[in-house]
């Protein structure tokens, strides 16, 4: 099959590589109908994270099961699926509780951003939709594979509640899908912060009530004024950077949870404060698969939208241009079609 | 009046001070029934906070109200009162959000070793028995004014449910207090790691129905087999350094909380094993106030004896003999009496 692989920083190629099979009686293969550049594939691409030269990359796709293994027995081919980016056997002791990112038979999407990908412990990750959904809904899909399923994870991390003050610290796509988890979960004021007017259109559409462009001590100066001095009731940190965790410790009000998804890169937490005000830290690798049913669901009804964080759509062969484009900022979510 | 002072790092005294006075309508003055010293005492005695010399040190103290100043309602002279070591108006934002520690018109107990200390905001902050309490409750009660309510704030900040299994690190009066409140919130298993006999005793007479002697990786390989690898649902950290920081989370469960409550000391938090694993930390100084009523009430009812913490009393003239003795881990916990 052809899939998109990275070579060295920089230097992405969409090639052929071997096709992806079954390896365990717990596989499937989906046949991807839409994949993504994620965030956090531009930690590679940028030299920020070692890269395997040659090997594949993407890790979120939706798609058309092609081929089960012996033992999967709920998944059947033809179903249309949504893969979260991390597969888990829903029955270990971490997926119970919730934690399926923590899966003791963890996996995680290798070829998303290819013609098929293998999807281990088919049958506890994979969610299928009834029937074969409309394409208009493939992008708001495709984004409950990961970046809507983590924005949401910051929400839930964070204790968003409702009548409250969120705070959204980043304004990527896993941002703006907080933003809209915050609205969701009844959150009264939902504050983003965001300086690129492309995205802070679309954070207002997803229900930001505030958008500070500020960024650093001028910004945690305006969500202070904002939150009457008190700080907010929730804050969602989605970037991982140092500054982004530090200007989200700064607008949290004491007693108050920061909700962390970014993958953190050099980030220290500020202890001190942390200890002096009472701020919490939660938050992790999003167990997407807790909350497909309901994001699924969310989707179908129209309730939410999350496929318009995708601005700019590719073939798949151009995905070099995909990550470009994000890189450069030019686009907020690439979604790339094989 | 006499109080005791540090005037440098081992130097110790009791000795001649100003006496306290209402300095603004709303303190009031405590004559000092017990007071005690506290493991953060330990950090300025040993060199590891700085010092101002000739300060009074102490911060935890039962007593009877004295004098009120002239805005102080609810709390009268002649009552027998548990100083909350952080004081607090009650009615602000932070207060009514349970987050007393962080209270706009926050103050502390300065000297709380002596004959007399001054209580900032006493009708928020001071907490009246009904009545003189027998002598033999004293020790309990004055376990309220901070360490109690302490290791409480850790089962609280670390999520303590019942049926759980909670694992304390620490084995100092805060971590036993935190064993006892893990029990009173009905944690099924409670796991103290402590090496020090006379703590173990005190520990499982809290409710630890597991002691680890073992540190470091082999305490933890221990806790990870009696949690049947799983990992506990709950952890307080009741040390503050970073070897207790790491072995807390080292034996939390993925989608847990660590509670925080020792004063951080050289601790970074493992940001990456946090993020993987979906382990929170929260905590920081306890808002006792919050949870006073309810302690003393469990104090007076005989639900709880916290003040089992104390195994050495002096008088305060002698509180440089406790400095060394809980210095050496001669003491657990010195009560001084004027």
């Amino acid at each position: 099959m052809r899939a998109t692989t990275i070579h060295a920083p920089g230097d992405i190629r969409f090639e052929e590589v071997p096709d992806p099979t079954i390896e365990e009686p717990t596989d499937a293969i989906v046949k991807v109908v839409a994949g993504c550049i994620c965030g956090s594939d531009l930690w590679p691409y940028r030299g920020e994270n070692p890269v395997r030269a040659g090997s594949t990359i993407g890790h979120e796709c939706v798609g058309i099961v092609e081929e089960v293994g012996s033992a999967v027995s709920s998944t059947r081919v033809g179903d249309f699926v949504i893969v979260p980016f991390c597969h888990c056997d829903n029955t270990c002791a971490h997926c119970v509780a919730g934690v399926q990112s923590a899966c003791t038979n963890l996996g995680m999407t290798q070829s998303g951003q290819g013609e098929y990908a293998r999807v281990t412990q088919a049958d506890g990750s994979l969610v299928a939709t009834d029937g074969m959904p409309d394409d208009h809904l493939i992008p708001s899909l495709l984004a409950l594979s990961d970046v809507m399923a983590t924005g949401w994870h910051a929400a839930v991390a964070a204790g968003v509640r409702p009548g409250g003050t969120a705070v959204v610290v980043g304004d990527g796509a896993v941002g703006l899908s907080g933003v809209l988890a915050a609205a969701q979960m009844g959150a009264e004021r939902v504050i983003a912060m965001s300086r690129h007017e492309s995205r802070q259109e679309i954070a207002r559409a997803f229900g930001a009530t505030d958008v500070v462009a500020e960024r650093g001590e001028e910004g945690e100066a305006i969500v202070a004024e904002l939150t009457r001095g008190v700080g907010a009731d929730a804050v969602l940190e989605c970037v991982g950077t140092d500054a982004a965790m530090s200007t989200a410790f700064a607008v949290a009000r004491p007693g108050s949870t920061v909700g962390f998804v970014g993958v953190p890169h050099g980030v220290e937490p500020p202890v001190r404060r942390m200890f002096q005000k009472n701020i919490g830290l939660a938050g992790g690798v999003a167990p997407v698969r807790r909350y497909l049913p309901d994001l699924l669901e969310r989707v179908l009804s129209g309730a939410i939208d999350p496929g318009r964080v995708f601005d700019l759509t590719l073939p798949m062969s151009e995905a070099a241009e995909g990550y470009r484009a994000m890189d450069e900022r030019r686009a907020i979510k690439v979604l790339l079609q094989p």
